[in-house]
């Protein structure tokens, strides 16, 4: 951190204390207009005994000149200006000469002749990269010292781009809730309570506090039990609006931030931002419409993409059945079809066991994947791999050869007599040249390594249209998913969903009241209808196996909620639900970008640390003591 | 909880879906219109063979009434009805009888006679406070219960209004900042780091998270230290809006969540809403006045109340001066009075001897004062109470006879020979009548004892014109005060805050560029321009006790940032700092309510606990486990 260079003289105060322009908002017109601009040096050349500078602020860039004989200081402080110095400049808008014109570049017709030029401030360390140079080609600088070094990196025009585009966004969500539907944005406790959602909580310890005689009796109580007592941060604001449709606020929504302490994936962040809406007393088409309309303005207004309206729906059951997943990228086909009773008795045995022990055989057929994968890569190159990274034991193929026969794995070419290989490829419509990928096992299993074949094809293959946009409702969600680890029921959204009334009977077996909108594959948003009556929700947390006692411990609050005039009954047809967007992963497909982390200001990384301030640290030993907590 | 009736039974699905209209919008103008409307029974009451019934929704109430001959399958149904419950009417907006109109009331002129009505829910709980007498006559629910039931408490008409009115300041505060000047909303992270800003810490225990090679040079050295290490929650985004100056984002605004570990006073909460404002390349003038037209338009708009133009300015050297306070209420005058001189080698010793030690004597006239206060009261009643709670040993008093001669304390009263007498009613400005009240000692206790007599007499003999208000800024802050408890200078502000360019030369003593906005005697905001210069930063930080090694480790990332082109330099009068306002507090003024928690959906009570999810909690072991942390 020493200084490269002196650092410059500073000037006097300027005689002017304005910037009257921004950079990148000049044009043609303003040709003759005299400027005042403040901001950093983009880019400096000396040309032929002329100095060319851009000078870069929020709104863009523009070249900069001097008139070495008209005003001599002005030309001699931009000689000896360096990258990134915060300068202030005055001078007159002109045309560049035609063969200096930039047709790229926004303001690349004109230029600013400077008449005073003003360091505000200098560059005293070695730059880590060159703001401008990263820009035009990214990768030159590794992520880890773009957070690093996060505000230089935040310079850079595309990060410029992604946070501007994300408050345009937020603004935009805002305004259409209040001024379209009235909503109110109300906010609720980031110091909250851990509730049965699912991940990890992070918390917080109390410190112990005395007894307050303003609430002399509710304080006496609780203090008895305070010391060693934790807040935690909350996964979403679930319970809160629940209890604000209770409290009568018809139509609720929040840009919640909220924490989850998982382990991180790669476009996870520890703490991240929901979009939060709930409503009382609309009709559940009402909410779905309102919430269509909404992201059909982001689109439109945000990318100039028309959503269709309305948007297609897929039943759970259907998107599993037809995609392995629950969320379907649909801007390409690619469907998977149940060949089971293909090979019932199979002499292939791997199959036939499947299928006798309960498990299902489905097929996806890969059109001309015959040629586009050898057998050696379906043997053990990527696409091996990237079934068994699925769970899958092995991946079972065939091709069809130009003469309609079959091959691949042999004892699975040869188990298929020619009725059975006819029945094969008319249920996958398969074809000469087309590729065969099958997956065994329990309906779940192959789901899931159909779902990634199919993702992964795709992508290789070019089979995804990206001029098309997919989005769409899936609903009908099964309340509870088995958790094989835990050996236990689980919700499958959180426990609050409601029920699908005409599966009462067997609720452990019972359709949600939840809806997911899923956009290229990515789930954006996801919602439900909350349960009304007391005693729906207790046998539901009964199910994921929350004791009564447990549930009035942890969430009495609720429970009594519900018996004092909880909005409204769902038979009627009207919603007391919500949903929410995860606001941060929706920016990120807005900007086009691949990472979480290009469309928040100061992020964590995977492994859920700031760089930049060196976030988790170490503390004061005394703070741990005041806080009655020690670390192992 | 058990059920006090049984419940209704559920009806049909009503054969519409929707509501039309709210029920506190409906006005003379819907006569004969047929209305739909959903929510609670606020009253209900039987009345010579007809059931009235009062409908509430978030927007206000309605009365319903019934045809009992028309439609007696609604009337029947009304009449079984019971406070609270949930209910969707259908029917026609016909006028009151003449002798049934209440003016009072904002749709006090119509009624809705219900042709359809259906329970949507019930109430089974017998409810611990009626919402609509609570409303009525607020204290009777006292607040603890209000808090542990807040669902019921939030239908209340004034907590409804509350939550409603913040809402609407925050959007108009957004909009005013996006449209008007172009703010972009940036967030900052929650879970951050431990900054020196005087309170202490929330600290949010990390997991051990393991290397990952995607960033694997800075986990690796950052990996080693994680056990033990922990995140804080924010007290502002102070150093996040710094970083976002120097990242190029000139206009930066935030309603930031924040948070302080502080043993709590009445009108405090754990965690408070910020309104975070912060710009660059903008002179220090054009910001005040940009403070001033946001605030001056809140107020006009929300209230009506006309803000003078420009706000009045005291310097803080005047303001402890004058008022004793570095926030001082203007809306009464009862200033205050050096009267050192008077007694410089009085007889009254205590007098003498603080003048001698360095100390000072400061008088307050309370005008017609001496009839209001018996010498009982100020030798040992309320007044004389507040002058012991500020600290001082007593309360030297003196009042002026009608024949202009002086009594009250009669060795203070006997050691004013007639020209010293003189000279302390002219500095006084005191004539018969009134009462001259005494501090001694060093300025800032007087300073301490005289602010809070100055209040508490203004208040008691009704001084304070509530027509009135009074805003104004304090300006020229010192940069530091000494803390005596840790022997050591503090920063007053925080110690990012730009010293005063003229006092450069012993900065321990010089001026801050800070400025607080007081509204009626309550800080509403305060800000500062920021140090740009890695040096005095150093220097700053020096004085407050953190060395050059300490604040490497914990914002050598701001130092670093200092020397990358941060903008700009004060000199040119240019501006690079910016304000907080403290959001829960403005909205309390504004809704005229005594209590931060009033303007808060779910409030933490003065022990920073939220009696109605009893937060915070104890947790599972396991939790703790992974945790690797241990309570004591």
């Amino acid at each position: 951190t020493t200084a490269p260079n002196p650092p410059l003289p500073f000037k006097e105060p300027l005689d002017w204390v304005s910037r009257t322009r921004y950079c990148g908002e000049l044009t043609p017109e303003d040709v003759g207009k005299r400027v005042r601009l403040c901001g950093w040096v983009a880019r400096h050349r000396v040309h032929g005994g002329l100095t060319f500078l851009n000078l870069r602020d929020h709104t863009g860039i523009v070249q900069v000149t001097t008139l070495p004989h008209e005003y001599p200081d002005a030309h001699s402080i931009v000689n000896d200006l360096r990258l990134e110095y915060v300068v202030a400049v005055e001078g007159v808008v002109r045309s560049r000469p035609s063969d200096s014109v930039n047709k790229k570049m926004k303001t690349g017709f004109i230029e600013v002749a400077a008449e005073h030029v003003q360091v505000l401030n200098v560059v005293r360390s070695k730059l880590p990269f060159l703001v401008t140079t990263a820009d035009d080609a990214k990768d030159s600088a590794k992520e880890e010292i773009r957070l690093r070094y996060r505000c230089l990196d935040l310079r850079r025009q595309e990060m410029n781009y992604n946070i501007y585009l994300r408050h345009k966004v937020v603004k935009l969500i805002r305004r259409y809730l209040e001024d379209v539907h009235g909503f109110v944005e109300i906010e609720t406790p980031i110091l909250s309570r851990s509730t049965p959602e699912g991940a990890r909580d992070y918390l917080v310890p109390s410190r112990v506090q005395k007894a307050d005689d303003t609430f002399s009796v509710m304080v006496f109580v609780l203090a008895k039990r305070l010391p060693g007592t934790f807040y935690a941060l909350p996964q979403s604001p679930q319970l809160f609006k629940q209890m604000l449709m209770v409290s009568g606020f018809d139509k609720y929504y929040q840009i919640a931030r909220c924490f989850r302490d998982e382990d991180l994936r790669a476009d996870r962040q520890p703490e991240f931002t929901q979009l939060d809406i709930e409503l009382a007393f609309t009709p559940l088409e009402d909410m779905l419409k309102l919430n269509e309309d909404l992201i059909r303005k982001v689109f439109l207004e945000i990318k100039g993409i028309q959503l269709p309206n309305p948007f297609p729906r897929l039943t759970y059951a259907e998107a599993m059945s037809r995609y392995g997943s629950d969320r379907p990228d649909t801007r390409f086909n690619l469907e998977l079809n149940d060949v089971s009773d293909v090979f019932v008795e199979s002499s292939f045995r791997i199959f036939a066991d499947t299928l006798e022990s309960g498990g299902i055989i489905k097929a996806l057929r890969v059109p001309s994947g015959a040629k586009s994968y050898s057998n050696t890569a379906l043997k053990k190159g990527d696409i091996f791999n990237e079934a068994i990274k699925s769970g899958a034991k092995g991946l079972p193929f065939l091709k069809v050869l130009d003469n309609g026969e079959v091959e691949g794995i042999a004892a699975l070419a040869s188990s298929l007599d020619p009725t059975k290989k006819e029945q094969l490829l008319t249920q996958c419509s398969a074809g000469p040249g087309d590729l065969i990928l099958f997956a065994v096992g329990h309906p779940a299993s192959v789901s899931k390594t159909l779902d990634r074949l199919r993702v992964f094809v795709a992508h290789e293959l070019g089979l995804v249209d990206h001029s098309k946009h997919s989005i769409l409702w899936v609903t009908e969600f099964p309340m509870f998913e088995w958790n094989d680890a835990e050996q236990r029921l689980e919700a499958l959204h959180h426990p609050f969903t409601a029920p699908n009334p005409e599966d009462m009977e067997d609720l452990s077996s019972a359709r949600a009241l939840a809806y997911d909108m899923v956009y290229n594959g990515v789930e954006i948003g996801g919602g439900s209808l909350r349960i009304y009556k007391r005693e729906v929700q207790q046998k539901v947390l009964e199910i994921v196996g929350i004791s009564l006692e447990q549930a009035e411990a942890k969430f009495g609050y609720l429970l009594e909620a519900l018996d004092m005039g909880a909005p409204p009954h769902v038979d009627t047809f009207s919603v007391a639900g919500g949903i929410a967007y995860g606001l941060d992963r929706l920016v990120m497909l807005l900007a086009g970008t691949n990472s979480i982390r290009d469309v928040i200001a100061f992020p964590k990384t995977t492994t859920a640390q700031c760089v930049l301030t060196k976030t988790p640290s170490e503390v004061d030993p005394q703070q741990l003591k005041e806080l009655s907590i020690q670390t192992k």
